[in-house]
């Protein structure tokens, strides 16, 4: 895409400070700005790089005062922050979009593929899968028999979709995901583990996106369920039969065991383990690396976790503050003891 | 499969009460019950779902009293759990398997495939492989040259198995397993790190299961070994030289640093950590999140283990408890100095 | 490959003693010896291996004084482990190395391959892609539109690089890793999390190794970025505008939040966190499940850091020293308190 600043200008709603004929090619952020480029300028801390970057145009906010010459063209709008994930937006849309069926993918005869769809080469379409329309299906994405994908999904490379499980609308799963591997369920014997057959499914709602390599597993029985809105980083665990609850947002690694619940609009933070068998409550914010187990704290929700096993995250504060006084509290009592002795001896 | 309820009490050797020809077709847990369906009551604290379920059948133990009317056909076993074990085992075997070696397969003319296998199309199967009879290949799986694979195996969608690994038979690979990749390492110089070849291969023994996106790396030389009975949860790193002992179970995201040797029947919870060259024990449990390093303990085997670096968990809980009480140690300490300071002046 | 010892020892360097004519076809682990495999000794602490080893050559050091007689064939050498590492090398470099542009490998008719390329069947190589001379690509590997890979790459199965995404020279990606997939932004609002469009590339330079499913994500705006010689272990994650210094190195299922930036040497062990926005010194040494937060002394570069959040190693085996005599010292501070009692009462 080409723009000249003018015309970015009258998109937003901006007015134009300098050079209104340059060419816009593309974004940067205004300390990697390249001549062809848009940046823009919202936290003051940045704007020592407004007089030295190379970005051919910067949106600042309409009120913002120069302190120094600017050699790029300035585009005022109410705010730079909001007006350049606007623009994003608009860019990203304006990206040709892949369409058609390939001949090279492999398609079940019994399969239905929606309109306006993209089913790349060297994908696979097992037996009865439902498709909606315009879902892309990138190459090397596998999906088994009887499963349904909603509308306006994007299914990107080597992602694999297990038999029987149901997605919804505008889901995004990124690249290596899983879904509907068999639960981890296995019985002891004398002789070792019996395998439990994991018969259930995996159900993803509308609007859910699931990171790069991240697994969730098909339940035992009936449906593991990861509920509209949920967003999931990469190379995180959902284990069989657990109920991610809607809009709720784990960071990378996290790991949540069988049949926990997890309520809605939690976030967990990057490598958070939670236990099976766990409610948690609602609005439940947890800090990195935690370990969430089955406390009253977990399952009231709308709390800050921290630590593990995780506690409100004031408590962990004072706990890990007074760790730290922990090697001279040592040195104190062994004093107090023997100033202790030394009196009891007079 | 459609079953009436008599025909399944036939096959399970139950007593029918209520209407013995409704039709199943399907499992459900019961507080999920939907029509069509069977569950199971095993556990008294679910009873209630019992008076209110939608199955058509659910499965009791035959000492089962109701204390209410049940509209679902009563099916009463000597054992409720484990007749549901067996009628999900039953289930399965009962599913079409998939057979036939795909022509849209890339397959060597090398390779030798036994009777009875499936290979999917898409799947990639490389020079001198052999594979057992009874072994399923999803599509695209990738089997490197000189593989093995023995008999009755199932390979799920985007496996890699590197050249030449070993893999016994009754093995279940996930989607996305990485078997065979090279082991971690480099030899530092001043200008960089020099990659250590890593020649050795990786050893799966027979009835081993293995999670999606799971890692297990082949050795420098020699070879990393998963032994009998190995069930490895998802997205779990096996590094190079590890030995897991047979009948050990790993859950999600455990790591196991490289040199390590694992004894048999251990239990590691997620997210657990294994430093590389140590010996674990036998029968050694290790709690979520927990992170193992060369002590006595860890060596011993037959404990149960917590904590970072992990203890013994009786001392774990012992040292947790006292941690909660630091805050308020620290105030008394310094109260008792205060009326020690006092009695001085008297 | 086979040699006799004596063709060896001229090849390194070495004096024989023992049966010169004896054939080598492999490399072993002195303890797990084999007929035909050549071994080394070099750790006194392995000694008793030579006198019951089944290899048919042993590599020692020229000064080593056997204590018993030895069955193998010895080659002396000036050391014997460095030259254990020379013969992998050179073994490694005489495999047969895989070439040739498969016809059953998907080609985009505007990508460009360099000579003495490997494309594989089911590789899929998307518009405008650029591949340096000698680099190999594996089945079922997917590289997405205006992708550049640089020389010598090995891009082994299973692989997705996602669109725009730029390859230095001498890169390893291991099967499984995902490049460029979307970095983790969303924007909340009343009914849900909006996408932030993640418009960015991520930047591989030279002679990097990536390990089996790590995951690097796409920066916003700009570009993430992995410097020359950084080496990745397994199941790492790089978040999105995460810039790793040169000849840093990730042990298995580190990861790495967003806009974090990694000094160069760095070495962070296995599971270890980084939290967001995270400047790290270089030459920082961070020992395995420690979570990295922003304070001075990760700044600061050149230490050694352990724990949660991580502080320097001496103080956390302090503060844990400390922690394993609370439970003593809650009872020592009651007795204290007793016997102050006591004493005032008198």
């Amino acid at each position: 895409m080409t723009f000249t600043a003018e015309q970015i200008a009258a998109l937003v709603g901006g007015t134009i400070e300098g050079d209104a004929s340059v060419q816009i090619t593309t974004f940067a952020k205004i300390e990697e700005g390249t001549p062809g480029a848009i940046s823009f300028l919202s936290n003051s801390k940045y704007e020592h790089y407004l007089y030295e970057t190379k970005s051919s145009a910067v949106l600042v906010n309409r009120d913002f005062v120069a302190q120094q010459p600017v050699e790029a063209t300035l585009i005022r709008v109410d705010n730079a922050y909001e007006t350049v994930a606007k623009l994003l937006t608009m860019y990203q849309s304006m990206q040709q979009k892949k369409t058609g069926i390939s001949e090279k993918a492999i398609i079940s005869e019994s399969a239905e593929i929606g309109e306006d769809c993209y089913v790349a080469p060297l994908a696979y379409i097992g037996d009865n899968v439902k498709i909606g329309r315009g879902t892309a299906i990138y190459p090397n994405v596998v999906v088994e028999d009887n499963v349904t994908i909603g509308e306006d999904c994007t299914i990107y490379p080597n992602v694999t979709i297990y038999h029987d499980c149901k997605l919804g609308s505008r889901i995004t799963l990124h690249a290596g995901v899983v879904i509907g591997a068999d639960g981890f369920g296995f019985a002891p014997t004398a002789n070792g583990y019996e395998k439990i057959p994991q018969i259930g499914i995996v159900t993803i709602e509308d609007d859910v996106e699931i990171g790069a390599n991240t697994c969730v597993d098909r339940s035992t029985m009936g449906t593991t369920i990861i509920r509209h809105g949920v967003k999931l980083d990469n190379l995180v665990q959902i284990a069989h039969n657990v109920d991610v609850g809607a809009n709720t947002v784990m960071s990378a690694q996290v790991g949540v065991a069988g049949t926990s619940k997890i309520g809605e609009w939690c976030m967990l933070g990057g490598q958070v383990g939670v236990s099976g068998h766990l409610t948690i409550g609602p609005r439940t914010h947890v800090g990195a690396q935690s370990g969430l187990t089955n406390t009253l704290v977990v399952r009231q929700g709308g709390n800050v976790l921290m630590g593990y096993p995780a506690v409100e995250h004031k408590l962990f504060a004072k706990q890990a503050a007074a760790l730290k006084q922990l090697p001279d509290l040592l040195k104190e009592v062994a004093e107090l003891k023997r100033q202790l002795e030394e009196m009891k001896m007079k």
